[in-house]
C-alpha cells in the first residue's frame, strides 16, 4: 500500500466518521476528496477487508457501523494528540518482536517518534533474553524509535521514563493504580502487568537511535497465560473485570511518553526520576539482589542520578546496575 | 562458496606454501587432502581466479609463484597468532562501509572477533558523519565485531584501546612512530594516518555488540588523496618511501588488538588509558574545543577514567566528551 492510498483511506474514514452513523453517498465522498467514485469504491472494499464494518447501499451510499478492535494506524491516529510520537506508524498482524523490527527500521533511517505495533509477537523479548508472552489482539506490544539529543550514558533512563509514562496512561484510561518494580516492570498487587525493554545504537558519545519496547497485558484472560507465568502475571481486564480499549490506552501511552520525552530533552531526567520514585514499589523494600557471581540481601534505599538502585547492606550502600541482576522481594 | 570449499582451498594453499616454490603433483595434493584430482584442479582454478599465481605443469603438477596483494582471508589467517579476533573473516572487494556491514552481521548474530574487511569503501564513514576516503587496494579498511562483558558506558573506551593497538602495530611493521589525537585519530607529523569509529548496540546495562571500524592509509599515494584532504592526510608508504605489506599490518593490528582486548576484559581499561597517554599528541597542547553552541580555548591537561578530555581554562578544568566537538591545535 503506498502512502497516497494510506492517506486516502484515512480521509475516507474521516468523512464517514463525521457522518456519525448516517449514510454518505459515493459521489459526495468522491467530490470531497477529488477522486473517482470507482476509487472510493475500491478503498471502501479495502477498509472492509481490514475489518471496518461499512454498510453499502446502492442509493444512499456508505455508512460506518463499527470500527474493528485492531491497532490500525488510522484508529491510533484518530484523536491522537501527539506531535512527534506516532506520526509514522508501522502496523503488523504478527512479528517475531517489535523491538527487533524497530531496530532494523531505525538502522535504515526511520524517523524519531516512529511507532511499530503488532497484534502478536511470536518471539517477544524481555530483559536478559527472557521471553515475553504476547497473545493476538489481547495486549499492546509496541516499540518506539527515538533519536534523542542526550548522551549514550543517559539512554538507559529511557526505561524509567517509559515506566512513569505508562503508569500515568494506565491510570488515565482505567483508574487502576500500578507500581514500578526496578528496573523495568510495572506491577499490580505484585503481579506483572507491563514489561519494558530499552535498546540503543550509539557512537562514542552520540546516540544513533533508542528503541523502547513496551508490552502491556491489556485484555489477556487469566486462562490465557502459560502455566509458568500464570501466578505472577495479570492484565487490566482481569483487574477491572471488563475489557479495556487498546486504542484509548495506546493513545494515552503515546501522549504521556511524548510529554515526558520532550521534558527530558529540555531539562534532563531529574523530574522523571523524582516521579519514578513516587510510583516505585521497590524503594523501601527488603530485596535479594541476585547476580551472576553473588547474591546479597539489603534494603532498596534510593535511586541515584544514573538510575542505579542503591541497596543498603548494614553500613554499606551498594550500587546495583540492572545488567546482571534479578531483584526479588524477601519472603 | 561453502565452508568446505573455503577450507579445502586454504588446505591446498598450505600444501603449496610448504613446497616453497617447488612443484607438487595433483596426485600428491589429492592424496594428502583426500579428494579427487579433478577437485584439486577445480580449486586451483578458483585460486588462480582469486589472484594466486599458480603454475600448472602436466607432469610436475602445481607450484605457487606469488600470492596476490589482496586481503584474502587465507592470507590474513596464514601466520595469524590470534585466538579469537579474525577467526571468522568476511572479505569484500567493495562495500559502502565496513561498519555498516559489520553492524548488520552483528545484529544477525556474528561471533565475537568477526572481522569484516573490504578492498574499498564507497561510503566510508568517520566520526560525526564525516566521510572517510578508502581507495581500492591501498589501505586497510576493516571493522571488528566484539561482544565484550563490560558495561555499555565503557564501550566508548574501545576507541582508545584500538588507537593504542594500531600505534603499536604500525611501529612493529614499519618502525614508524605515530601519535594519537584525541579522541579517534592517529597522526604522523600532524597529518591523519588512521581513523577509528566505534559504534555499539546495547540494552540498559548490557552490550549486544561493539563494532570498531578502523581505516589505515597504508599505500595511498600523495596524488591519490582528494584535494580537500591532501594537505592533512598521509600514508605509511608516503612516510617510508616504499610500499608496506597490508597483510603484515593487518595481522599485527589483530594481534595487538586481541592482546589489549583480553587484558581489558580481565583487568579493565586502566592500563590502556595509561598507554594511551604515552602516545597522545593532544595532552599538554593548547587546543580549541569547537562545540555546537560554544567554542573555547585551553590546555589539554589529562584524560579521565571515562576517556573524557580534561581541558584547563584558567582555574577551571573542563571535561570534554567527544560527541559534539572538534579539537584543533591553536595556531
Amino acid at each position: 500500500m503506498d502512502k497516497g492510498d494510506k492517506a486516502m483511506r484515512s480521509n475516507i474514514l474521516t468523512v464517514l466518521r463525521q457522518a456519525a452513523g448516517t449514510y454518505v453517498s459515493g459521489e459526495e465522498i468522491a467530490k470531497a476528496l477529488n477522486v473517482s467514485r470507482t476509487a472510493v469504491w475500491k478503498h471502501i472494499r479495502e477498509l472492509k477487508q481490514a475489518g471496518y464494518a461499512i454498510e453499502s447501499h446502492s442509493r444512499s451510499g456508505y455508512c460506518l457501523r463499527e470500527t474493528p478492535d485492531l491497532l490500525l494506524p488510522n484508529e491510533i491516529k484518530n484523536g491522537l494528540t501527539c506531535k512527534s510520537l506516532g506520526r509514522e506508524i508501522l502496523y503488523y498482524t504478527e512479528l517475531p518482536s517489535t523491538n527487533t523490527k524497530a531496530k532494523a527500521l531505525a538502522a535504515e533511517g526511520a524517523a524519531d517518534g516512529t511507532l511499530v505495533v503488532s497484534e502478536t509477537q511470536n518471539s517477544g523479548r524481555g530483559r536478559l533474553s527472557r521471553g515475553w508472552y504476547s497473545p493476538l489482539h489481547k495486549g499492546l506490544w509496541f516499540s518506539l524509535i527515538l533519536r534523542p539529543n542526550f548522551l549514550p550514558q543517559d539512554a538507559p533512563k529511557c526505561t524509567l521514563m517509559a515506566a512513569v509514562a505508562i503508569v500515568k496512561a494506565i491510570f488515565r484510561v482505567s483508574d487502576v493504580k500500578v507500581g514500578i518494580k526496578w528496573p523495568n516492570d510495572i506491577l499490580y498487587d505484585g503481579k506483572k502487568l507491563v514489561g519494558i525493554l530499552t535498546e540503543m545504537s550509539a557512537e562514542m558519545d552520540r546516540i544513533n537511535h533508542v528503541v523502547i519496547g513496551i508490552g502491556i497485558n491489556v485484555n489477556v484472560d487469566q486462562k490465557d497465560f502459560p502455566e509458568e507465568i500464570s501466578q505472577i502475571a495479570t492484565s487490566l481486564s482481569i483487574i477491572k473485570g471488563q475489557k479495556i480499549s487498546r486504542i484509548d490506552l495506546m493513545q494515552a501511552a503515546l501522549a504521556e511518553l511524548e510529554n515526558l520525552y520532550h521534558q527530558v530533552m529540555k531539562t534532563g531526567f531529574a523530574a522523571v526520576l523524582a516521579e519514578w520514585k513516587k510510583y516505585s514499589v521497590t524503594l523501601g523494600q527488603e530485596v535479594n539482589v541476585i547476580g551472576i557471581n553473588e547474591t546479597f540481601a539489603g534494603i532498596a534505599e534510593d535511586l541515584d542520578g544514573d538510575g542505579a538502585l542503591l541497596v543498603r547492606c548494614g553500613k554499606e550502600l551498594r550500587r546495583v546496575l540492572a545488567g546482571d541482576v534479578s531483584i526479588r522481594p524477601r519472603i
